[in-house]
Order: structure tokens, then C-alpha cells, then sequence
């Protein structure tokens, strides 16, 4: 029998040194955008499994970047699929006041100590904080109460490109399992619980005029900025391109098909969302994300309810000509959009890119190259029922009195990749804990106690709760 | 009576030690849009004053950065001021198949040796070229034909912003002056001289939403791209604002009120584009340009009529959000571009920004910021008929029988500003040689004879010709 106190106490006993492994692992950049360190950091996430106990222990190797692997097992009936990520976004945005790979710890109000790094938060704080749960149930004594399965991918920021590669190679070992736990930090600034039952689906491309392809334009490079008179323009060109995709907000999509597919809010949906009237708090988000309003000036439940339920087109990065300081006058001769979709209940991923270029060739717009910069995975929904967001949401109430059930993400992770067939595994995502920033400056993970949230020890317990849990499923 | 043919024969002497001299100046950066090396530039050159035996020399300062200034007095009738400027465009764009500051000289055919550096056609070429043939004139043992004051400015790339203060200051010097004359290389790469009797008006200034002015959207820093469901975006937002200020080509400015000033082609205008539908050749400004086709897939003359007569809006670059490699999901907080207007007479300059700010203010964009990065200054033109015009044409047509007369350049030089009062002086812009790609990768400057158009050489010798015909004027 699991003595879950018992682990908790040498949680306690150990949590000076897992602040250490996480700060280490931090140090080691895993930039996967920009190829930074990716390896070495899988490397020292291996021997961090060997340290454990973990057997088979590997770097699986696909086409990218590999799956750190390992396997644990306690002799138990359930058998987790641990899965999470070990590479991070770049940390190249201006407003960063320490060095995000430094590791640094810094108080700060109402929080107490947190790490404040590129990764803090999204997701090798909640990874290695996992590891670290794991590393004190061993030291306690005992087997843990499942068998887990680890498999931290690194090319979540690149679209998890070669995660189909790895679960069909692995097929045989993931069979075994008999869900997906992604460990994660689910507190808001407040200490707060939210939990999110699912995640949006997503593509990413690049749009891009060249004068080369368009036959207007200068073909090679750019030319002096005079020219504009009588030479055309493909930064114009791409700016009518791009206003015919959305209404004059920016918040309606115009690309013929885009809404066709949506089926959400469910039935199941509009129950949570009508839990949520009452608690969700609206100041807290606009306060953490820095945002004044939200679209159309909705409030409350309706805001949320773009955030749940809307796909939406983001440019996430624009660019052409001359960028720097003062003025070169310059006709540029290509500009580039990194553009995605997000995909809600029941819209296909595959037809995203298909239909934006329907919608330029409609248009009249040949000339625009997509440059598929990930495949995309689908959308994934847990049904507030089942049986294992139940455990989860069980283990959630152990520490807080505070919980609230969001039916989605708006952010994306390749949960149907596990959820689909072959593996057709439910899904769980969560943890005690607060990180934030992600993709922002000065992105933090909370690690101390006492401040409205849970710090790493809350969290690393929180994991051992509902390993503990799963086992009673 | 002034010897030409003396001062040519020396200039043949001495080629070898003014292609160093030239070479030496280009190495020392002067790039004004990133303070690299200006200062230094400006004391090489009032160095190189000193040598040759000018006067007064100094560096002029201004609230920028200086001008260097020289006079050199040969007791002559008549005195050129001859103006230019030391700066250059960053050489930051990607394409280079050289150092661009390293004064790398190479064969090209069919021009033969060519220099291929930053700032060889643009202007750094021509002055140094200039400079070298005052140089030869005293070495022969002559005073120089005309009396010159020597005054180039160091922040012609900024927009001249200092240049008006530099006038004021040295209005009595510059008050001695009949003309003023802007060495230049005026040959195209088929050899053909193209005059060019005047130049556009320019202003240059950003555009820029960002997030906590516009009361919407992310107001501190970009935040994860999944929050564009219920977030607005300022990326969109100025996808929207700019595509309102031009029509679908790109190429019709929808701005109110910008072609109402717009007053040529003038006649005499009409009488030279007449004359030139024999000679223009398109097909050499393609293959320059590296252009397939022009606006309105117009041909040439009509084509001509764009460049030389159509005011332009142009966006000379622009950024947001990520734009690294890969996939990094963010909503940007903000965005900027980079734009300009040309000017053609009779348009004002000072009424371009007002004009733009009235039409955001009335399409209901308030939140737009402009930001102004130089004043900018008018359009001036010279008349084919001028006197100083024809002493300049009868030089090109001594080193060559294959001229062409333009009403105007399409690009700009703040010639408005000494050529109104209280100077009010006319202008000449020429010289023989050939320079391209301006704000270009691979910038150059023939050095070598024997190709389609004079080197270096030829291009002296042209400048003494046009002193020699000013005496005469």
C-alpha cells in the first residue's frame, strides 16, 4: 500500500536539492527554434532518469531531435505515460531583466522565490518537478503506486514534428499504458486551480511574397526606395493579401470555411461554462497578461468564451525591408508572415492550410507562397466525467478549496497524437503550482510557500496525489 | 586661361594615387543611420582638403553631425559650391559577396575593374572623384578655373536634418557661390548618360500601433499566441490602417488630398519625355533593377511618366513579434513601418505627415502613432534651358554622343534647401561614370575604362570639364 504522507515528507526532506536539478536543468539552454543546446539538454534529462532508477533509459531518435525515454516499473496495475517537453521557446524578446538562462531566483511579491528563466514555466519547471516527485517516492522507500512510462519530446515549439515517428516506433511499450499525465503548473496568480480538460489543435506556416515568384516587384534584392514610383510593391502586396483575412477587428475570419466545422460549445461545454459565471476572474487574467480589454469589449463568461471555444489566425511574427534604426528608404523585394491556426472542436487540421489557399487563389493571389512550418496536430477534449479528471480533479482538492474546470486550453499540445489511434488513451493535464509568461519576458515559475500559490514543493506533492490517485482508478 | 587638356593629362598621371586615395575613404565606414565611423569619415576628408590646398577647412559643426568645409580660392570669376555628403546606408542587408567596407576592387564585365563597397556609387565615389580632379588641376601647376567652397554633410541618409543650420551659420560664405554643382556618375550600364535635372522631396517617418496606446491588444510585451482568441492584435490592427492608404495594386495612394498639388508633367516636362520615347531604354533599367515589369504593366515612356512624375508612398520596412527561425507562438504587442513619401512639384513637404495623420483621424485610427524621423525637405528642378544646364550638358556631350536629359531623379537630395532663400541658387547634378545599386547589396562604382561606360578617369576628367564650362557661363 502507497503511503503517499511518507513521500510527502521526504518531498520536504529533498526539496532544497530538486531546486538544484531544476535550476541545472535550466541553465542547460533547449532552444529548439534555434537549435540551442537541445541535446545536451536530453542528455542530462537521461541521466537524471538513470538517477532515479529509471531502466531503459535512451535518447529515442527520430528525424529531429529525440524523445528522452525511460521506463519505471513499480509491478502495479496502472501504468502511466508520463509525456512532456524539454526544449523552450528562444528568449531573443526585448524586457528580460535577468539572464533567462542564469537560473536566477528572485523574490517577488506576493509569491515569495521564483525562478525567473526562459523554460520556468513552459515546461521544465512542472517536468523536472515531476522527476523530482518521483526521485522522493524512490528515496522514501517505496515503489511508487503506478508504473510510468517517460517520454519528453523535444520539438514541442517546433509543432512536434517527429512525435508520430516516435509512436509508431515505441507503439509496443506505449500500449501499456493506461493514460497520459502531462505534468503542469494549473494555479493562476491568485492560487487559483484552473484545469483545463483539453487543448487547441494547430498550424503553423509562413506566408511570403517574393518579387521572384510574383514577376513584379524587384526579383533579387531590395532596390532604392525612388522606385516605388514605377516599380510595384510586395510589402503592399502582402498587406491587401493579409486585410482580406480578417473583418476591420481582426477578430473575424474571413477565409471562406473557417467557422464551418465548429462544434463548441457542447452541451458538456455550456454546464462548465455556467459553473465558471460566478468565479472566473476576469481581473486576474488582465492583470497577469497585461491586457486592458478583451475583443468586442466582451466581459466576464463571454470573453472567456472566445478564449474556449474560437479558433482563431494570429500573425505571430511580420517582417521585410529595412529594420533598423534611423531611415533607409528601400522597395523591399519580399516580406514574410509567421501566421498560425488554432483549431476547436470538430474543425479539421488538415484543412487549414488547404483552405487559406483557397482563399488566395480566389482572391487572385497566386504569388503567395505557404511555407508549412509544422504539419499541426488536432485539437484534444477529456469529458468532465471520465473517470481520470475525476482523480485528477480529486488530487487537485486535496491542496485547494479553489478549483475551477475550464473545458479547454486555448494553448495547443499534441495530446491527440496519444489520444488517436493506435494508443486511444484518455489524457490529464495538471498540477498544484503557478508559472506564467510563457513565449513572454521574464517568464517564472513560483518555488517558495506562503504566497497565494503553491511553489515547487506543493507542486512536486501535487504529482505524487494523483499518481496516487491513478492508481485507484 | 585655364589648360584642360594640362589638367586631364595629369589626372591620367596621377589615376593610380586617386583610386587609393578613393579606396581609403570607403574603407573608413560613415554609415549616419548607425553612428558608425561618421567622425572619422568627416576628419579624412577635411584631411584630404588640406592636401589638396584648401582653405578655412573645418569641420562645420551642428546639432548632428558635422560638415566638412573647405574653400579654395583661385581669384576666378566665378565660384561652385560644391556640395555632397561623407554618409552612407548601413550595409546590413543580406546579398554581399564582399566585406562592403573593405574597398574590394574586381572585374566585372563588361565594365572591367569596378570598386564594390557601401557607399561607391552613393556618394563616396563621385566626391572622392571630384576631390581627385581639384587635386590633378593644382598638380598641373593651374588654379582650378572657378573658385570653390566645399561643404558635405554627414547626414544626407538621415534626411540633411542639420543641413538648413549649417546654411544659416555659413550664409555669408555661402552667399559668394553663382551655382551649386553635386558630383554624381551619371551613366547608365549601357554607357548612355542620363542628366537628371532635379530631384523629389522626401519625408520619412514610422507608423507604429502598440498595445498600450491603442487600449487593446497585449500592452507591455508580446504574450502566448493562443490568447489572439480573445485578445486583440495591433498586427492586424495595422494590416488594416495601411491597407485603407493604397488601392489593391499597391500603387494608387488613397490618402485625401495626396495628388491634389501634383502639377506635372509641366510642358517643357512633356517637350523632354518627348524627346526621350526614342531613346529610353527599359530594358536596361530591368536588367539594373533586377524588374520584370513596371506598375500597371505600363512600357516605356508611360512607364517613365511613373518614375519621373508620380508622387510615391512607400513602406520601407516593417516588423513584429518573432521573426527567428521557426515556430514561436506570440501575440506581438506591437508593430511598426517604416514609410515615406516622394514629393513632385507642387506638392509641399510639410504637408505630407498632416495629410496622413488627418486620415487616420478620420478612418477612426487615432491610436496610430507617427513617429518622424526627418523633416524632410521639397523637390527642386532645374530648366533645360537654364544656362548652368547647358554648360553641364556640353560637358557630357564632350566625353560622350549618347545623351539623355530628365526632367528629374525619382530619388532625392536636399538641393530645395539652397536652391529657395536666401541662397537661392541654381543647381547642376552630373558627371561622367557609372554607379548602381544604391541602398542595394554589392553597391558599385566602375573604376576601370574600356567598357561600355568611363571609369574613374573619365569621371574626373568630366568634373574638370564642367568646372571649366561654369567659368564660362
Amino acid at each position: 500500500m502507497f503511503d503517499k504522507r511518507a513521500a510527502y515528507g521526504q518531498v520536504e526532506h529533498d526539496i532544497d536539492e530538486h531546486i538544484d536539478s531544476l535550476v541545472s536543468f535550466i541553465r542547460q539552454p533547449s532552444v529548439s527554434p534555434q537549435d540551442l543546446g537541445v541535446r545536451d539538454a536530453a542528455e542530462l534529462l537521461r541521466k537524471t532518469l538513470d538517477r532515479i532508477g529509471f531502466k531503459s533509459t535512451r535518447l529515442a531518435e527520430t528525424s529531429g531531435n529525440p524523445v528522452v525515454y525511460g521506463e519505471l516499473d513499480a509491478g502495479a496495475d496502472k501504468t502511466v505515460l508520463a509525456y512532456s517537453m524539454y526544449d523552450t521557446m528562444p528568449a531573443d524578446e526585448p524586457g528580460w531583466t535577468v539572464d533567462p538562462f542564469a537560473g536566477t531566483i528572485k523574490e517577488v511579491k506576493p509569491f515569495g522565490a521564483t525562478l525567473v528563466a526562459r523554460g520556468a514555466a513552459n515546461t521544465k519547471g512542472p517536468l523536472m518537478g515531476f522527476l523530482n516527485s518521483l526521485d522522493s517516492i524512490v528515496k522514501s522507500g517505496q515503489e511508487p503506486p503506478v508504473n510510468v512510462i517517460f517520454a519528453a519530446e523535444g520539438e514541442e515549439e517546433l509543432g512536434s514534428r517527429h512525435l508520430p515517428q516516435f509512436i509508431k516506433a515505441y507503439e509496443k511499450e506505449l500500449k501499456k499504458a493506461d493514460v497520459l499525465f502531462f505534468p503542469f503548473a494549473n494555479q493562476n496568480t491568485r492560487g487559483k486551480v484552473v484545469l483545463d480538460l483539453g487543448v487547441k489543435g494547430i498550424t503553423y506556416f509562413e506566408l511570403e511574397i517574393d518579387g521572384k515568384d510574383w514577376g513584379r516587384g524587384p526579383t533579387e534584392f531590395g532596390i532604392h526606395g525612388s522606385n516605388k514610383a514605377w516599380v510595384d510593391s510586395p510589402v503592399w502586396r502582402m498587406i491587401k493579401v493579409l486585410s482580406t483575412m480578417v473583418d476591420n477587428t481582426g477578430n473575424q475570419v474571413l477565409i471562406d470555411g473557417f467557422y464551418d466545422d465548429v462544434a463548441v460549445p457542447s452541451e458538456e461545454d455550456k454546464v462548465l461554462v455556467r459553473k465558471l459565471k460566478d468565479t472566473f476572474d476576469e481581473e486576474e487574467v488582465k492583470e497577469t497578461l497585461k491586457v486592458e480589454r478583451f475583443v468586442n469589449d466582451l466581459r466576464g463568461v463571454d470573453a472567456l468564451g472566445k478564449y474556449l471555444f474560437s479558433p482563431s489566425l494570429n500573425v505571430n511574427g511580420i517582417w521585410a525591408g529595412y529594420t533598423g534604426p534611423g531611415t533607409k528608404t528601400l522597395l523591399p523585394n519580399k516580406i514574410t508572415a509567421k501566421v498560425d491556426i488554432r483549431f476547436v472542436p470538430n474543425m479539421k487540421v488538415e484543412d487549414g492550410i488547404p483552405m487559406v489557399r483557397r482563399h488566395l487563389d480566389k482572391l487572385g493571389y497566386p504569388e503567395v507562397k505557404i511555407r508549412t512550418l509544422e504539419g499541426g496536430y488536432s485539437w484534444a477534449r477529456m469529458s468532465a466525467n471520465h473517470a481520470y479528471t475525476k482523480a485528477l480533479l480529486s488530487s487537485m482538492e486535496e491542496f485547494s478549496s479553489n478549483v475551477e474546470v475550464w473545458p479547454t486550453l486555448a494553448g495547443s499540445a499534441p495530446f491527440s497524437l496519444f489520444a488517436s489511434p493506435p494508443l486511444g488513451l484518455p489524457f490529464m493535464c495538471g498540477g498544484m503550482g503557478l508559472g506564467e509568461l510563457a513565449h513572454s519576458p521574464n517568464e517564472y515559475l513560483v518555488i517558495g510557500e506562503g504566497g497565494p500559490t503553491g511553489g515547487l514543493l506543493t507542486m512536486e506533492k501535487s504529482f505524487i496525489s494523483i499518481l496516487d490517485n491513478i492508481s485507484r482508478v
